[in-house]
């Protein structure tokens, strides 16, 4: 069982150090230390265990160091920034797991930019040293990038001309649509093994500045100093195309971004965020708010989210003295670290169905006071990540059936929870009403990646509902909620069972590989991003690779690697 | 060998009829009469050669007849409107040809919109009986669907269900994109195989009403004749959100549609388009204008296209009078038939070297005179074609090289073909100066598919360069051209041979699979549009899937589809 929570004690690979309004992320892969059995992680290649530590890093900068200002990304190692993905441990994993894998290190690089994006914190790529496939692609998810100029150290994207697949994190993408590297270049780049350096990786846009090794460490400080010293609102000053603005996060009037201020340092103290207490069977896995039941046989689960179960603080200095125990912040990473394990360690199971418990008005009390409060930077950053938690969800290989049963509090975020899944069933039942509701949060804090809410995804072809659902401020019962479009089907007591029985039995009989091909394709209406072009786009064909035997066949390119026999490539274009 | 050319009388599967301003198409598969063998074209099933004579329907019906004003699809088989791509022959067929013989489907359906769009013929989809598969991607590629009322005749993507597979023809991006189906119906009509019909199917917006049988045909003929009879400026009310602007076709100042006006019947006569004339040897393919030469055992081809070699019409009644040897449309129709027979018949060519030949001054004056004479409806339609044919280069699975020579005509029009390229080789030979230049038509009348021009696309990162370059009046020669940032690489006379040999050696040596990932990724920076997101998402998830042993191996899906044995699935989630 892979586990997915560790901290800063447990780091075998990172060293995460602060100092004032820095922090410095230090790569040091300790080649042993893997996360499987058959490789070793030389020059400062990573596993999913590396990755694991990196996302934890990433995330307690924002909770517990909330003072930090700009990170530096950099290597120990002499010489070598970072090699990538491993290409052993990509060699001898299954084709789903190495699926997953991607996912995850996606998943990482792009919780580097909602922090830049949101939380204003700037991220240097200070690459002491050669930089290459997966190493190039975490510096291209900085803010700025600069190489050592040592005559020898290159950025470079060698998985297409040596290993026949494609850089899996994102890095074409981040190359044409976020460096907006010219094609033609981006394409001489990308078939390049040796990779470029000095002046002309530069020229090309593909670094932000190259130094001597004399003078590197002694640039890079200087640039983070004006980087901590300058005052919030000169960071982001060229405005973006309109095409650009959603990239994934808030593209509507209630982006965080433009309407909370960057934090000016007066918080110096950020709160703890501890390790998930878990109880586990050999089918359930219990969390204080999040349950889920597993029906293996099945091939399906039931996963219940439970609402607040007492009154909550209403100023943020008490949430911030409840710290992470916070209800919102507390349930959102049980279901986080829940999603992460059902994905790795669960993979045949197929469909999830969601379930809430609680009260519909505590849930919505909670929401208003995160939504009066968001100027404060603690209710800032549970609210982004309460946002990242729910992307995730859109982008898990799962089926999602939301059940809305008496006793459920689907209001406000956990309303959120029904608007991402493939399906939603509500019981209309006179006898027992049941209600869902909306919130403010439901109006564009927890954007989509494709920038638009939720709802708006919903009603593409009647905008105007949105305005009307978000007004109503009663709830709705299962009758209005069906009426205004909010569910996909309201059986009646009689045939609840077994239409809710039926639609388990048929989704997990169909083609899990259709299944994962269609919701990636019907989830995700309206605009794309670079978020949705690197899940949707770059991650259909790098899969399509992944199973294609001049990648992983016995003469393919991931196969042959490193060993004395050379690949042998089928040359028909496809 | 699959040849692309066809006419009415050599239809096999379709008649065409014009009556007034009313094209009828009606499908009538002949199930003999197929393109390989193995398999019958039952229920009006097609194959490639049943797609091919569609597309040469829309086109005849753009250039041969202006004066029709709607197209009315529908099917001469009883109770079948279509049953989509033939099953047998899918499960039959290449990996490659499958994946070829989709995106021709693909690029049919949206030749089918592109029409709709920018000539204003309105499409409607009469289904006198079920339509299945890519039955129903057909109709969905049609601005109106009719769907008869007999109590059987449904509507249905049974791929997931059925197949294993998805929708290979857009129908899962035009579902929530187009007609904005909210995505847990898209969801459930998606997975049910039986379909929707009725009331159901038109709440739910998958199609535009149903008519009991025995007023189908007049409702049909009602709707028909109140499109003949309606104002052109009616047709197109509702504004789209800025993110659809684009959809493929012309987002930018110089969006066709928007400026010309649709023709009112005046031009009573089109122009005949005939059967291109090519010879060809084992290792040349040769039309009038453009010429192949297939390197086989090098895994390349050298494609030339002539400039015109006279003095061209300036006047729309003279270009009329020319016909379809008019030099903008015999070298696009022959270019357009060369990259389609690359890439079904030499699948082992993985790069193409784009030449061409010819004056620039007499390239550039057939720009000046298309642009001058844009309202014309055949100079449109000429423009519009041109458009097409080069996001069919955009949109082929093999790397393109331009190389710029003495002697070269890359002006205009056909920079185009430099700028669709990978890779722009452009030789700096003081004693023999070349050069390239621009024209009117390269600012917005040959949008890419994501609704950029190509100079657009390659300035991403200086918007401010696409005006700086189209205001130059003179030509640029090679060291212009490439401070310009128009041109790769500008080796001189010394270095030239050597380097393109190189280029062409490694280009061909890399996985032709990691290279079509690679082009599809760094071709389409910018915002995305329904049409990418078809050719990138939805096929990159299709191919993937179409790899996949549950759909492909012994046990898939479509291997076992109509046999007595069921198919098994591996359920881990992907």
């Amino acid at each position: 069982m892979i586990n997915f929570q560790t901290s800063p004690d447990q780091y075998k690979h990172w060293k995460l150090s602060i100092e004032g309004a820095v922090a410095k992320l230090s790569m040091d892969v300790q080649e042993d230390e893997t996360l499987a059995e058959g490789y070793k992680l030389k020059l400062n290649s990573y596993d999913l265990g590396v990755d694991i530590e990196l996302a934890d890093a990433i995330q307690r900068i924002r909770f517990e160091h909330p003072e930090v200002r700009a990170v530096v990304i950099t290597s120990l190692k002499p010489k070598i920034f970072c090699a990538g993905a491993n290409i052993y441990m990509l060699g001898t994993s299954s084709h789903t797991f190495k699926v997953n894998f991607c996912k995850f290190t996606n998943e990482t690089r792009c919780a580097i930019e909602d922090d830049s994006r949101h939380s204003g914190r700037r991220y240097i790529a200070a690459l002491n040293g050669t930089a290459s496939g997966g190493g190039y692609e975490l510096a291209i998810a900085c803010d700025e990038i600069y190489l050592v100029d040592d005559g020898n150290s290159a950025v470079s994207l060698p998985e297409v001309p040596l290993l026949g697949v494609l850089p899996g994190t994102g890095g074409l993408t981040r190359l044409v649509d976020k460096r907006k590297v010219r094609r033609d270049r981006a394409d001489v780049f990308s078939t390049l093994a040796e990779g470029l350096k000095g002046k002309r990786a530069k020229d090309w846009g593909l670094i932000d500045d190259s130094f001597p090794t004399s003078k590197f460490q002694e640039a890079i400080d200087t640039r983070v100093a004006q980087i901590v010293n300058s005052r919030s609102d000169d960071r982001f000053s060229s405005p973006s195309p309109s095409w650009e603005r959603g990239q994934g996060r808030g593209l509507y009037g209630a982006n965080p971004s433009a309407s909370i201020p960057l934090p000016e340092g007066v918080e110096k103290s950020g709160i703890k965020l501890n390790t998930l207490e878990v109880k586990s069977t050999d089918d359930t896995r219990n969390y204080k708010y999040v349950r889920v039941k597993l029906k293996r046989a099945r091939r399906y689960a039931d996963l219940i989210v439970h609402g607040p179960d007492v009154d909550l603080p209403t100023t943020p200095e008490e949430i911030q003295k409840l710290g992470d125990s916070y209800w919102p912040l507390q349930a959102y990473r049980e279901l986080d670290d829940l999603l992460l394990y059902l994905r790795v360690n669960e993979p045949e199971i197929g469909l999830v169905c969601l379930r809430t418990a609680g009260v519909v008005d505590k849930v919505l009390a909670v929401d208003q006071i995160l939504a009066a409060n968001r100027d404060h930077w603690l209710v800032r950053e549970i609210v982004l990540h309460m946002a990242r938690v729910l992307r995730r969800l859109d982008l898990t290989a799962k089926s999602f059936f939301t059940i809305i049963e008496p006793g459920s509090s689907f209001a406000g975020n956990l309303l959120e929870l029904a608007l991402s899944s493939d399906r939603i069933y509500m019981l209309d039942n006179s006898d027992e009403p049941i209600a869902i509701a909306t919130s403010e949060l439901n109006s564009g804090a927890l954007p989509m990646s494709n920038g638009l809410t939720r709802l708006q995804s919903r009603f593409l072809a009647e905008p105007g509902k949105v305005d009307e659902i978000l007004a109503q401020k009663d709830s709705f019962n299962t009758e209005a909620a069906d009426a205004a479009g909010l569910v996909t089907f309201a059986p009646d007591h009689l045939d609840w069972e077994d239409e809710i029985r039926l639609a388990i039995e048929e989704r997990t009989s169909l083609s899990p590989d259709a299944l994962t091909g269609m919701e990636a394709s019907l989830r995700f209406a309206g605009p794309e991003t670079m978020d949705t072009k690197i899940y949707g786009r770059l991650t259909a064909w790098q899969n399509w690779i992944f199973q294609r035997p001049n990648a992983v066949g016995p003469q393919g390119a991931l196969t042959n690697y490193g060993k004395p026999t050379q690949a042998q490539f089928d040359y028909k274009r496809t």
